[in-house]
């Protein structure tokens, strides 16, 4: 942040704010304090019988690897809505939400990651811009060393956990 | 947002990006698309015995009302980090954070509340310029009534229900 952008000014500063505890872009011309906070990425794990849909990516970063459909929630909607929607941008499917599985901080990017296991009612999907390829994997099938981020491999290993416990719970965990 | 913060041009404007599906805030002149995306608030359900902390607003938004000690989740920290440093800054307080309460999208303010359940091991907390008052409330003697926000009392409700029953879970719910 080089200039204010409420008016235009380039005196900005990170500074503490009178009673708070942290550095933030402040505006001495109109006072403006500029807050930046951690981003939540949603997300499904789409179930159809056995097996679990995951996407090639199309676009960067991480190009041509393999993803759980995720991206980030958009302002006026529920982590839910959040959730479906990216499946459907990045897979053109939709699944019955259920529970959620994953609350992952990253907080070297400022990141949430919440992941929601989702039923498929039949194997409907299709490749978008985003996607090139989008496959069903059995747990054998999934393919561990080209998965396109740390917390969908968490998400995945988790959900095949509870799958064999029989028990879905939450898993909170950090990746630094 | 009137002016770029990237490089001072007046002339930003609300437009679709290419391979977007929103309007976005984009500069003309450097090309810098400015995204907002909603915050989360995090904040904990802290137990001493049979009774819960709430603290009574010494700030606005909701001066004067009870609320359970929570606020907005920082750049570079887990959400139970945030939610532990918003007990220790409204109330001086510690807990051994236990399981996630509730999940709760606000959508129309853009915002996603995420309560723990706190366990404090003494009753130890003080006043500090977001409390003027700190108490210990049994579930018979809350005021729910005077209670800040309706996410508070989503929580407590919640939290309540759970220990009637013995089963603790997590509630998902939104807000219109």
């Amino acid at each position: 942040m080089k200039f204010c952008s409420v008016c235009g000014s380039a005196d900005i500063a990170l500074t503490v704010p009178d009673g708070d505890q942290r550095a933030r872009y402040v505006c001495p011309s109109c006072g403006t304090v500029h807050y930046s906070n951690p981003k939540i990425v949603c997300g499904v794990v789409p179930v159809f019988e056995d097996k679990v849909m995951l996407c090639r990516r199309g676009i960067e970063p991480r190009f041509g690897k393999w993803t759980l459909p995720a991206g980030f929630m958009e302002n006026e909607e529920t982590v839910e809505e959040g959730a479906q929607r990216e499946l459907y941008e990045e897979a053109v499917s939709t699944v019955s939400l259920g529970l959620l599985l994953t609350v992952i901080s990253v907080p070297h990017i400022s990141q949430v990651h919440m992941m929601y296991l989702g039923t498929m009612t039949e194997p409907k999907f299709a490749v978008t811009p985003e996607s090139t390829e989008i496959k069903l994997f059995t747990e054998a099938e999934i393919p561990w060393g080209e998965l396109a981020f740390r917390t969908v491999k968490t998400a995945l290993e988790h959900f095949f956990e509870c799958r064999r416990t029989g028990e879905f719970t939450l898993k909170r965990s950090r990746i630094d």
